[in-house]
């Protein structure tokens, strides 16, 4: 099935996908989800000036966008007091995470991350043929002296690390990390992915300090602003890093669209706040249907909870799946011993009313599966 | 300024790109154009049903597209009467283009193209370390047996070739594209870059042939369907290659408020029929235009006319650049003896006033340079 032209890097890729996505869940069972909670949407919606920005731009689909977002660079650099040539745009995270990897990981570089750490990272990791090295959480937490360690043992390009984490919902505190950050050696540049950033009042996030050179930060409008469908995320960086994605990024890769809507997202600060107070009451009512349910949730600072169902990955993939035959849609953490969790994202109360009748339905059933 | 953690194929790259936005020349001339005919956008506007699908998407733009692009490629798939696994999607043709690039070309592998044709391919063939051979145009067309004898020699992995054509707007007959296509060597690929297919009734697209193992075809929304903005573009081709971008692409990589406007203005035959008739209205006034100024009009299969200014390269630049300062935001070809010439997509009357009152201005300034 593999074409024999393909380069001999792009012939040993896998044909795993990072994510299977919940519509293609629902092709397969024939029916949609009662309760999406699976992909940290943000379930509440974004601003309706979000909305209402989109739907203006429609009438300018015709234009291509600008390819230097421009203006939702300023707005950024505003928001954030930088200047923006520290600033670059792209589609997602992800897109984002394709292009750093490509401009500092040649086939065969050591790239350090923790075991169980967003998999599309390593997806463009392996895709650019870079060596992937994983270091255990400890307990719930990415391993920071471990992730380190490891990195000078290997001689390491990047270092990944998500604060506050997916999948976990753990966090460290802002202090932790710029330490952290100031034990990177030179040759290294730490991949530091906040897209939880903005979901809670956590102390999770270090000033900025754009001309750091070992440091590029990934942001996004998917989480808190309510726009993963936008596909728009932004990196701050030093220049010299910064202004190289210039040489290989998809220069007009962003919507017009998604980046109007961005703009008037950022803008309504009101919005975010009242996010904020949603997201707290989810993750409030998430608690309380864990633990009536005898399951432990762990602390977050995202808009999700990770739920431990005390036990293994086999009984925690149990429940996910009953879960999913009763309409809810979430996922879990796909490496050992994460995997003995699941991971439910917040959700207005009638989402939550779902989960929280399928849940012990799920329980039960993965109980006597076993 | 280059960063010294770059890989070396990425610290040798240039800084250049592809192409300047008009709005960033805007910004330098502080106001903006009087008449955007630069970019070959369909400045007559999308069908109003795209832009009603991209209004009621906006509400759902917390969702995170669906990475199969299922319904898009089912709707694809219907309207080109071919199964849905010979078909990918992504961020415009540009996107795609890096993709296929990325998949096929090694660093050092020889890959064809004409003197003149796209740049972006020019860049993505540069980005992933491939060595560009590039063969004249034989008047105002690509050459097809010079691209062949060239690909032969080389042994090349890709032959780029855009049909119709842009810059210039020529077309090769479909059945002489067919036999082109049936040369290709076994090793090598076709990049037919058919942006401009859906732009005019001449006799340019040969019958798909989903299976044929040697080219990989590209069209996009970004044209006649007026979505330039949306950036959304779908490859067809082999199985065998098209399910190998899904190793590499970006999965949520195009907005799923362009997917949903995609799937609206595929279905709005009337729309792209009226389009086709004011596109044909454009050329013929911008024939006149050109006529009428003592200038050679050349025939095109695309939505825009390219005008052959009669002398070399300094003297069209020097047009561009006095019709830019006039207000009018057009393009011309990068290469000589190409570069003769200038480029203005077609737009609807006013557009056209504007470059009919600029243009005898623009050459007795650009005379008198001389």
């Amino acid at each position: 099935m593999s074409d024999p032209r393909l380069t001999p890097l792009a012939a040993a890729l896998p044909d795993t996908v990072p994510f299977v996505g919940p519509e293609t869940q629902e092709r397969r069972a024939g029916g949609a989800f009662r309760a999406r909670l699976g992909a940290n949407e943000l379930t509440f919606g974004p601003s309706p000036k979000a909305i209402a920005a989109i739907k203006r731009a429609a009438h300018d689909v015709w234009k291509y966008p600008d390819p230097e977002y421009f203006d939702l660079k300023q707005a950024l650099a505003s928001h954030l007091s930088c200047d923006p040539v520290h600033i670059v745009t792209g589609a997602g995270i992800d897109g984002l995470l394709g292009s750093t990897v490509r401009l500092l990981v040649a086939p065969g570089d050591a790239v350090v991350t923790s075991d169980g750490a967003y998999p599309t990272f390593n997806y463009h990791v392996t895709g650019y043929g870079g060596t992937l090295h994983k270091v255990p959480y400890a307990g719930n937490h990415e391993d920071l002296d471990a992730l380190l360690d490891k990195a000078v043992e290997t001689r390491a390009k990047l270092i990944y690390l998500s604060n506050p984490d997916n999948p976990m919902g753990s966090w460290h505190t802002s202090s932790d990390i710029s330490a952290f950050i100031d034990r990177i050696p030179d040759t290294c540049v730490l991949v530091l992915d906040e897209a939880y950033a903005e979901c809670s009042d956590a102390d999770t996030t270090p000033p900025l300090q754009p001309d750091h050179p070992n440091v590029i930060r990934f942001r996004t409008f998917s989480k808190a602003y309510g726009m993963a469908g936008a596909r728009i995320g932004y990196a701050i960086g030093p220049q010299s890093l910064i202004g190289a994605f210039g040489k290989v990024r998809n220069h007009f890769g962003v919507s017009r669209i998604s980046a109007a809507g961005a703009i008037a997202a950022l803008a309504d600060t009101d919005h975010l706040n009242d996010v904020l107070k949603k997201i707290a009451q989810s993750v409030d009512r998430i608690f309380e249907i864990a633990r009536a349910n005898d399951l432990a949730p762990l602390p977050t600072a995202t808009n999700f909870v990770t739920i431990d169902c005390g036990r293994d990955g086999d009984f925690a993939r149990a429940v996910l799946q009953s879960l999913g035959e009763r309409g809810v849609f979430i996922r879990m953490p796909g490496a050992a011993p994460l995997d003995r969790c699941i991971r439910v994202t917040c959700g207005p109360d009638d989402a939550m009313n779902v989960f929280a009748q399928a849940l012990p339905v799920a329980l039960e059933t993965a109980r006597t599966k076993k």
